[in-house]
Parts: structure tokens; sequence; C-alpha cells
């Protein structure tokens, strides 16, 4: 199998891109005719990731959408994957799930996502630790994605909190690249909202380490910012991801065109700055 | 409906009980003769719920270990809490699932535990602030119950850095006790196998909040100490919850027997020191 970070790779160099297409559909969200299907989640996500796959480097469902429908979502997040995996095979797929148990609980969440959902890579709660993470992270080819600043506007009430003069998301970019990465498969999670935050998380863990960058689009992040902040090694090195803003383009039945052109515009716009 | 601090002080008065049940079932562990069931974990469930409900304040599913089988996993799981809801409404349910998103995205969380499954509590982490878990905070009738410090053996990495002198596990005590709670609906989770970091958290949110409190059984934590470090007000304020040491007590065809009276030797040797 192919791991996450060749096909992230394989993607980058395929479509030109460092875009993330986040797949996180709600039902009374999406175009009225779709509403009414026995599966709106899946066929919404269908007709997004055909008009969107040449723009982007991953797609990025956030399992909170499919939870809030039970059973049901759970089903239509597999279809979505398995759409993915059998049609854009080297496009990685990336779980927003922001999970984190002791370690034996774990087990139940490296089955769900890896074994059940067969996706490549999961975002992780830091709190409990890198012992307790030990499940996700001897995973060697999957990407384990450690939320370090977050996107969101309280973000800083413990992240901002100071240890030794340094906030507390310089010590998890710290701990990450000193302790967790030894299989060289963690990657970081670094809002595009907080440009001077991640251009002190790019110094504190080199050139190599991958951001996943929530927080272009609806939520407000600048993508010059960011790029000027965070880009790594190459000219890689961030996956910038944006849900809404492409997603919801488009309301009507050329929904899906909207959102490729929009997908092709958020492209283009950050390979300005690479 | 009944807030879950209402069926809490029920469940504890009918039951003389501060324990906890978790239902946390591996397909592989289970009696043999379960294990070709189409509902597995739900047959399991339901057999451990009957055998132990006399002796439990409340019932607390693991979702990982549900979400590890996929869609069935889920439908399991909702056919738990229904059946508790039907048949023991005056015991509470928590899921324990340790979510935590931006606001927006918490929204779907909100509907999977509360709308869907009906449950009545769930466990979160602190890392993304109270800000992105308004969502959650604002069901003033559920408990809400943040991480404080963690059972596992590597909780210390993050949750013992010190900052401005104090560990980040006692800002995070200080934060729900300041801000977070003011709908007066937060819990901790402390675990007991680190009683002396208990003892410090009570101290400082006093004898009102409530903790949940894993680690007894097959983690290691003590009751004795556990129930020294942190009983609060009128011999309560611990809801103390085991899981593999009551559902795997035995492993034949008489295997909830040997829950029940698991359950009940837990239950009064908590309230030995009440």
């Amino acid at each position: 199998m192919t791991s996450f970070f060749d096909k992230l790779n394989i993607s980058i160099d395929q479509n030109n891109s460092l875009l993330c297409v986040g797949l996180d559909p709600v039902i009374d969200k999406l175009p009225k005719h779709l509403r009414t299907s026995q599966t709106p989640l899946f066929d919404f996500n269908k007709a997004i990731i055909d008009a969107t796959a040449e723009f982007a480097c991953a797609f990025k469902p956030n399992s909170a959408f499919y939870e809030a429908l039970g059973p049901s979502g759970i089903e239509q997040l597999k279809q979505t994957v398995d759409y993915i995996n059998q049609n854009y095979p080297n496009i990685p797929t990336i779980l927003d799930a922001k999970r984190a148990d002791i370690g034996s609980t774990n087990e139940g969440y490296t089955e769900y996502v890896y074994d059940y959902l067969q996706m490549d890579a999961i975002t992780l709660h830091p709190y409990l630790g890198s012992e307790a993470l030990e499940p996700f992270l001897a995973y060697k080819d999957k990407g384990q994605i450690i939320l370090c600043r977050t996107s969101n506007p309280g973000a800083g009430e413990f992240q901002d909190l100071l240890l030794d003069g340094a906030p507390l998301y310089e010590h998890v970019a710290e701990k990450v690249r000193d302790k967790w990465n030894g299989n060289n498969n963690c990657l970081l999670v670094v809002g595009a909202t907080y440009p001077s935050e991640m251009k002190k998380i790019r110094e504190i863990v080199g050139p190599n380490m991958i951001f996943l960058v929530p927080g272009v689009g609806a939520q407000g992040g600048n993508i010059e910012e960011t790029m000027e902040a965070g880009l790594g090694l190459n000219s890689r090195g961030l996956i910038i991801s944006s849900s809404r803003d492409i997603i919801y383009a488009g309301s009507d039945e050329d929904f899906a065109q909207a959102s490729a052109l929009r997908a092709k515009e958020t492209r283009d716009e950050i390979n300005k700055y690479r």
C-alpha cells in the first residue's frame, strides 16, 4: 500500500496543488435536489470530489458531520472514502477526527480510521501524551497529525499559557519534533488564522515537517500570510484546507462546477506564493 | 427530560453507589457463545446492564469500541443507550468520546451524542478552549466532562508542564471553575491512578464539582486513596468508573453473574470510604 507521504507527494506534483478540500456536508446546506436522497452526503461528496480532484492534494472529511447522522452517516463516510480510493488512488484522505484516548482505547479508533475506513491520516489531540497515542504512531505509513495551534478564535486559552517563557503550543511542537516523530510520520495542525504563531512553529520544527492548515476561507485566514509564515522544503510542507468556502461555492444544480472553480482559484492563489 | 445531574443524584441514592460501569466491549474478549451474534456488543451489554444496574450510578460506553465496527457498532451503541433509557431511566449514560473541535464542527458531535444517541453526558478535550466547546456547554441539562488529569501512565507529558509555576492540569481545573462552568454543568476527568493530583484538584474546585474517575480495576488505581483524595460534598462528587475489571469478570455463559458480583464488590469497597 502506498504511504500517506508518498501519495501526498504524488498528488502535489500531479495537481500542482497544496490545497486540501474539506468534505464537511450538512444536509440543510446541500443543494435542495440532493436533500431527499437516501445518501445525500455521499451524493454531494461524490460530485464535489469529481469536480475538485484535479485541483486537490488531499481530501479531508471531518468525522463530526457524519457521526451526526448515526450509522447512515458513517456508512456514507465509508462510501466517500471508498470512492476516493477507487477513483483517485493517488490523493490521500485525512480523517479530521481529533481523537485521543488511553492506549488500549485508541486501538478502537485505529480500527475505525485505518482498518474500517481505510484512510491515510488522522488528526489527534496532544493532551494525553505520546504514550497514549502509541497505537496511532505505530502506523508508520499513515499520517499522525497532532493539534498544535488550532484555528479557532479562543485557541489561546490554553495553547498560549507560558512555560519557561514559551507558550504551550511551542512545547507541543518541540515534543513532537524530539520524541513523537520517531517513525517520521507526524504532522502538525497549525491554523491559518495565526500566521505569526505558524512562523514560530516552522522555526521550531524545521522545513521538513508538514502542517495541516485549516482556517482559510470561511474562517478568514489569509493565504499570502500563511504561505510566508509556513512554507517548508521544496515549496511544500503545507496542506492548506478549505471546506465551506469550496463545497458551498454554489447552491444550485450546478454546485459542483462552482466548487471546481473555487478550488481552482484557491489552488492558484496558493501557488502564487510558492 | 430529567437532567444528567438529577438522574445521577437519584441513581446514587437508589443504588447507594458511586460506581460507573464502563461498557467497552471487544468482540474477541466476549464469551464465545456471543461472538457469532448479529449484535454481539449489544447482546453482551444488555446482559451486563441487567446484571449490574442495581449497583451502578451510571453507565459509560466508550465510543471507540463501537466506532471500531463501523455503522453496525454505532447501531449497537444506540441500541445499548435505548435499552438503558427504557429500562433504567434513572441511571444516566455518559459517552466517553473525548471530543473537541472548532465550534461549528462541535455541533455535529452534539447532534451525535445528545440528539441521535440521547445520552446524558460526554467527555471533552480542553485543548481548544471554552469558546470552541460552547455548543456542548450550552446544553445546560447535560454533563460536560472536561479532561483534567487523565489516568494513563504518560499523562504528565503535557499535563504536568509547569505554567506560571503550576502544572497545566491545575490551570484546566481553574479555568473550568472560573469560566467554563457558567451553566453549572461541568465535571472533570481525574484518573484514580494519580491520587495526589486529585487531592490538589479537589482543593482548587471545591467540594461541589463532580469528578469522573477512570483507572480503578485493570489500570491499577486504588479505591481507598481515591476516596480520601477526591470525595466531595455529602459523600458524593465522585463517579468511579470501572470497565474491563467488571465486564470481563467472567468468560463463560454465566459471565453476567460474575460481573454482577464484581460490581457489587466494587460498589461496596467504594462505600467503605464514603
